[in-house]
């Protein structure tokens, strides 16, 4: 596991961002940009308030996971594959498909390409 | 992965849940009690802004995990050794150090004993 984060606004979910050992030896080595072989995946629920927890706290202050949303999206890098989109596919499984709409995968680069100082990806990790 | 949530107030932190596979098992089966050899692990962090996100976006909607914060927590299940806390050994770790103050320790036990009808685990999992 990379990390967890929560965003609000549209998105609106709670997250964790997992990476495979390349992944992982990446950050810990602070390498950038990551190597060929590294995958991030991002998990989000929806971000609930544990009305549960609550009552056996005595206030407010538990949120946990809902169900999935925003789907399952994967960064997988291939500098010779994907040089077009800097050097990463992005993949989304939305409800276990994969999201095959080209714009909205699209989408998910130009957003990535913000951050071109980190290689891309905005998960930094404590490790 | 169990789960991921947020506890504001005096706790303040975002955290994971990690079982191993005996305790991954009993979510997905719906077992309670946990077996024996049920092993859950709390890993916590603070809860920032990422100014770095909110800049790139045009809006404050990030938060993301900064250090490690309350200590990283273990149940695990004996029924046998630990009958006297509801046959769970709490184990907490502040900064690498085990927890050694038996106060401290037995505090754990006196909150997840609010939970008896769901064997004294406040965690739920979407598995």
């Amino acid at each position: 596991m990379v990390s967890v984060a929560r965003e609000e606004g549209t998105i609106d979910d709670i997250r964790a961002i997992l990476g495979n050992d390349i992944t992982i030896g990446a950050y810990r080595e602070k390498t950038l940009p990551f190597p060929d072989g590294a995958i991030i995946a991002r998990l989000s629920w929806t971000y609930e308030a544990s009305e549960e927890n609550n009552e056996i706290f005595g206030q407010t202050q538990s949120h946990i996971e809902g169900p999935p949303k925003n789907g399952l999206h994967f960064m997988s890098k291939d500098s010779k594959k994907y040089a077009s989109t800097g050097d990463w596919e992005f993949v989304q499984f939305d409800d276990g498909q994969p999201l095959t709409d080209a714009a909205k995968i699209s989408a998910c680069f130009t957003c990535h390409a913000l951050l071109p100082q980190r290689d891309l990806v905005f998960t930094r990790c404590a490790l």
